[in-house]
C-alpha cells in the first residue's frame, strides 16, 4: 500500500501515521518529495487498512498495489484450471462446455424432452431451474425439490451432468444429491453465508457475476468459496446493468479475456441473460467463444411463448441447433471444439 | 397490459395471440388501427406474461399498465405508515428517527460508550454491526452473537432500541432476541429466501436498496416481506452504483420523494454509505431531511482511524453532534422534529 | 505520479523506465521493496504520462498523486468565487441565485409574461431557450435569434439578467449581445472547441455537467474555459445517467458538496432536468439548497401541457411560487437568503 | 402513441385529453376498460407529445409504439447499406473494413511508416488524429491542419483512404479536402450543429456512439446526418461508461447485432477505446467480427510507450499483425473476408 501525504503535514502528523502502520505489524518506508511525502507500507494489503489510512489527517490518497485475492489468481496458479464435473465432462479444457435447457423445469416430460433435444444439438451439460429467484413474490418461483428429481431423471436418460441454482443453505443437501454443478445466481454473488457453505462441499460451483459486480468483487466472491477448501469454481458472465434500455442487460465481453488473464478459473458466457432477447443470443454466443469463453449457458424451451419464465430470451430447439452450428465454426477458428455438434451432424 | 401488433400480422397471428390471452384466463380487447393493432389485455398484469407475449410472432412491444406491487403501494394504503419499533420510538411520524453507531461492534465498552455519545447528541436508535458483509473473505467479518449481547447491554444502559443486520436465516432467532429492528443489507435486497423468513416474524425490518436496485425491484422486495404477513417494513436509501468514482456510491436523492409518493412505507437515508466519505455525510444528511426522509442512519466511531471497518465514512462524536445540530435546523424548516437534539442542548 | 513495478522486472527494465522518466524532464526516486519497486516521479503529473508508463514492461500500476486541474481548484483560490452577472445579481454569495423560465421561448408575450411571474415569486435570473438541443432532428429546435430578441425584451421589462444556451461558435456573438450568462449544455460539456471560445469572452459561463461526466472531467472542462482567460465560471449539476428508469436522470446530490470542497466556483442545481418529473422538483430543490448549492435553475411554463418541450418537468406559476416558499425556509436554515421571496410575500 | 388514463379521471378529464390530441392534428381512439381507459393516438408519434400528455391530469403513462427514426431504419431500407469510401474500399459489404493507425499523428515520417506497416498487415483504411479531444486543456491536442497534410501524404504513398476526426464546423473544409471519411467522435455524438453540417457534405461520415449514448439516441444522431441529405453514414461502437473500473470503457457487444437488426447502416467496432487496454484488443476484435461487425478501428503505434496519447490501448506493429491473422480466422467462419491478410501472407 502507498500513502500520499500532503505538504501541510507536520512531522508529528507523519509520526502518527507511521505509528499506526507499525501498530498493524507492518513497516513504513518514507520518501520525502519536494511537495508530497510518499509512505510505502511494507507488508500485506488488507481491505480495512485503506479505509483506515484515508481518514487520517493530511492523508491525500491511499493506493493499493497488490491484488486482494490469492487463490483465484493466475499468479498463484499459472495454468488454466480444468474442472471435472462428472459423467465424462470437464469445463476449462479444449472442449467447450455447453449448458442448455429451460429457465424453469415445468414437469418431468418437459425436462426429459428438452434434455434430449439439446443433447442432439450438441450440448453436454443440462441446465434447469428448480428454485427460481423472481423479482416479484407473485411470480412462479419454481417447483423446488420435485424439479430436482425430474432433473435427475433427465440426467439418467441422457447421460448428461446437470447444473441447477441453489438459493438457500437450507436446500444445499438436496441440490448436491441431484446436481453435478451448483449454480450461485447473480443476486447471490455476495451472499457470503451461501458462498461459505458451498465452499465446504466438494461439488463444482458456477458463480455468476452480479448485476453490478465489479470484476474484483466477483473474483473475491470466488475466493470466498476457494478459501473454504473447494477449488472447483467456474465463473459465469451474464451481463451487467447499465443505462442502456434496449436490452435487459449489457453483456460484458471485456470480462471474458480479463478474467482469463487475472485468474486460472474457467469462464462461461450466458448470452441469454446477457441480452434478454432471443434474437441476440446467437451472435453474442459466437462473440463469447471468439473472445475465449470456455463454454456457454443457453436457455432453450420447446415453445418459448408458453414458458413459465424468461420466454423472451429462450431459443427454440431449431434456433438452438442453428446457434450450435455457428458456434462450432467459431470454435474451430480458435482451436476449441464442440464434439457434440459433429456427432449431431453425423447422426443426420 | 397492452400488446402492440405489427402491420404484417395476419388474422391467424392475431387469433393465436388472442387464444393465448384467453388461456391465461384474461380477455382481449382489440383496437385495429390504420397501421398497428392494439390489444388491451383485461385482467391482472402478471410478471411472466409480458415475457411470454414479447416472444410471439409480430408482437412489436408489450406495455404494462399496472404496478406489479400492491401491499407496499400508496394506492392500497393512502396514509403514511408509522412503524413502532419499541422503547417509545416510532419511524415514519413527525419525529425523525436517527440510527447511529459503529459499522462493527468491537467490544462491550466500545458499543456502550458510543451508544451514550450518540444518544447525548440526539440519536434515538442505536445501530451496530454483529455480522458484517465484506467483499473479501480475509476482512474482519464481525463478532457475531457475542456482538449481539453487547448490543443488548448498550440498549439497556441507554434505553435506545437497536438495529443490526441479519445476513442468514440461521441467525434469525438470535437477532430477533436482541434487536428491535432487523436490517436487511443492500447485498441481500434480492435474497428472496431471507425476505420470506423476515416476513414471517413480527419484528420491524429495514430493507436497504441494492447497489443496482431499481425502485420497482426495491418495492417488490418489500412486497415479499409484507406478502408473508409482516407489515412493519422501513425502506433505506444508501446510494447506488454509478460511473462516478469520486465517491464510493452515489446517493440517490430522487428516491426519497419518489418512494414516499409510490409507497406508504417510511424511508430512511444512509449518507454514510451513500457517499463513503465522512466530509460529505453532513450535507447529504441535511439534503435527505429536506427532501422528506423519515430519518437517518449514520456511522459514528470514537476514533475512525482505528475502526475495524468503514472508517473513511464514519463521523467522530464531535462531527456527529455538529451534524445533528445542522439537521435539526432543516427538520424545523420541514415541520419535522428531532427532540433529542433539543434535550441534548438543554442538558448543556 | 507513482509507478509500481512488478518483482519480475530486471535491472534493465528499471533503467528503461527511469530513462523514459528523465526524457520527459522529470526525476525518478526509487524505493526498492521486498516485493515491488516503487518509483516516485518528481515533477508535474501530465495526463499522457500515465498512459505511457502503463504500457511499459513489468509496470503493474501507475497512480496519479496530484489533481489534473489548477485554476478551478480551491487550493489555487481558497475563498468562494462570487460571479457578478450584471443588473445587480451575483452568483456564489449569501443570496441564492434562482434562474427560472421556460425550456423553450415560444413568443414574446410568452417569455415576458413568464418573466414577470417568476420574478414575482422570487426568481432573480430569467432562463429561456433559443437554441434547443433535441435528440431527434424532427423535434422543435427553438426559435433561434428571434428568441434572443424576445429574451432581451423580457430582461428590460423585468430588470432581470438572462441566461440562455449556446450550442455553436457560430452564434456566440448573438448570444453575448442579448444574454448576461452563457449556458453550455450537458451534451456540450466536452465540446472543447466551444469551451475554448467561451473562454475568450468576458461573459459569465454556466457549465452543465454531462450525462456521464465524472466530477474530474467536469472540473477539467471548467479549466478549459478559465485557461483561456475567463474566470467567470458557474457549475451546474443537472442529473446523471444511471440504470434507474423511474426518472429521466438521477440528481447527484453528492456532487454539490464535493465540487464546493474541490473548487472555489459556485454550483447551481437543476432539479428539473435532474429528475425529469415535476412532482420531484420541489423536494430536490430543497435538498440541493440544504446540501450547499448556490442557487437553482427551474423550468416554469404557464401551461406545461402546452409546452413545446420538457413539459413533464416544468412547474406552473403556482407550483413554482409554492416551491420558492419552501426553499426559502431551507435557505434560512443554512444561512442563505432569497430576498425575492420576502419581497413577493410583502407585495401580497 | 397510447395514453393510459387512471380510473379517477372524469368524463371532462377525458374530453380535455381528447381535445388536446385533436389540436395536434391527430385522432383519438378510446377503449374504456373496467379499470383504466386506454386512448390510442392515431397519427405520427412526435417526441414532444409524450412529454405533453404525461403532464395532463390523471394520465398514468404514455407509451410510444413507433420508432422515432426513419431514414436509418431497416424498415425504410431493408438491405444492408454499403458505403463506398473511395480508392476502391467499401464499408458494409462482404469484405471487412479495417481502419488502423495512431491515435495522434506526430510527424510525417511517423504516419507514413505506420500506414505502410498497417497496410502490410492487412488494414485497408488509415486512421490518424489531427484534432484530438482531450479531457485536460494541458494535454497534447493534435497538430491540426499540419497533420491533415501528413495524412494526405500517407494516403498517397499507400493508396489507402483515410479517416480523421472533425471536432468543429470551422475545420470542415480542411478535413473534407484531405480525408475520405469524416469521423464524429463520441463526445460530439449529440453536437447537433456539427451533425447538421456533416449532413450537408457528400463525404462518408463515421459516427461514434457517446459514452452514455443509448442505441435510440445514437440512431437519431445518424438520422440528423441523413435528414440533411447525406446517406453515407457508418456507425461505430467504441465502448460505454459503466460502473466497472477494471477497463477504461465497457465494449457493448450487444450493440453490434442490435444496430444491424434495427438499421441498414454498417457498424464498425473500436476495441481500442472499447477496452482501453492493449491486452484486450485482440479478443474483443475477434468477438466483434463474430457478432457481425462490418469492420474494426484499431490504434497502432510503432512504440506505444512513446505515444503522445492513448499509449495504453495501442498495439505495436507485431501485435496488430498477430491480431489480423486471428481476426481473419473468425472472418472466414462468418463468411466475411479480409483480403489484405491473405495478400500480406502471400508477400512473405
Amino acid at each position: 500500500m502507498i500513502i500520499v501525504v500532503s505538504p501541510e503535514a507536520t512531522p508529528e502528523d507523519l509520526d502518527h501515521i507511521i505509528a499506526r502502520i507499525e501498530e498493524t505489524g507492518r513497516q513504513a518506508h518514507i520518501s520525502a518529495g519536494t511537495e508530497r511525502t510518499i509512505i510505502g507500507v511494507i507488508g500485506p494489503d488488507a481491505p480495512e487498512l485503506q479505509d483506515m489510512f484515508e481518514t487520517m489527517p493530511h492523508v491525500e490518497s491511499v493506493h493499493r498495489v497488490t491484488k486482494p485475492y490469492k487463490l483465484v489468481s493466475r499468479d498463484f496458479h499459472p495454468s488454466d484450471s480444468v474442472i471435472d464435473v462428472g459423467l465424462g465432462v470437464a469445463v476449462g479444457g479444449r472442449e467447450l462446455a455447453v449448458m442448455a435447457g429451460p429457465c424453469s423445469i415445468e414437469n418431468e416430460k418437459h425436462i426429459v424432452e428438452t434434455a434430449k433435444a439439446v443433447k442432439a444439438a450438441g450440448a453436454n451439460i443440462l441446465r434447469g431451474g428448480a428454485f427460481k429467484p423472481r423479482s416479484s413474490p407473485y411470480a412462479f418461483r419454481g417447483l423446488g425439490e420435485e424439479a430436482l428429481r425430474y432433473l435427475a431423471v433427465a440426467s439418467q436418460e441422457t447421460g448428461m451432468p446437470v447444473i441447477t441454482e441453489l438459493m438457500s443453505v437450507r436446500d444445499i443437501e438436496a441440490v448436491c444429491r441431484h446436481a453435478h454443478i451448483i449454480q450461485i445466481g447473480a443476486r447471490n454473488m455476495q451472499n457470503f453465508m451461501l458462498l461459505d457453505e458451498v465452499g465446504k462441499v466438494k461439488k463444482p460451483v458456477m458463480l455468476k457475476r452480479a448485476l453490478s459486480g465489479q470484476i474484483e468483487e466477483w473474483l473475491l466472491a470466488a475466493e470466498y468459496i476457494m478459501a473454504q477448501g473447494n477449488p472447483h469454481v467456474i465463473l459465469c458472465e451474464r451481463g451487467i446493468r447499465t443505462f442502456e434500455t434496449a436490452y435487459r442487460n449489457t453483456f460484458d465481453i471485456n470480462a471474458i479475456p480479463l478474467t482469463r488473464e487475472l485468474s486460472h478459473l474457467p469462464v462461461i458466457a450466458d448470452p441469454s441473460h446477457g441480452t434478454g432477447k432471443w434474437g441476440l443470443v446467437k451472435p453474442v454466443a459466437m462473440a463469447s467463444v471468439a473472445a475465449g469463453a470456455d463454454g456457454l449457458m443457453i436457455e432453450v424451451h420447446p415453445s418459448p411463448d408458453h414458458a413459465l419464465s424468461d420466454g423472451a430470451q429462450s431459443l427454440t430447439y431449431e434456433l438452438f441447433a442453428d446457434m450450435m452450428r455457428s458456434v462450432a465454426g467459431i470454435a474451430a477458428a480458435v482451436e476449441r471444439s464442440l464434439p457434440g455438434v459433429k456427432a449431431a451432424a453425423a447422426a443426420r
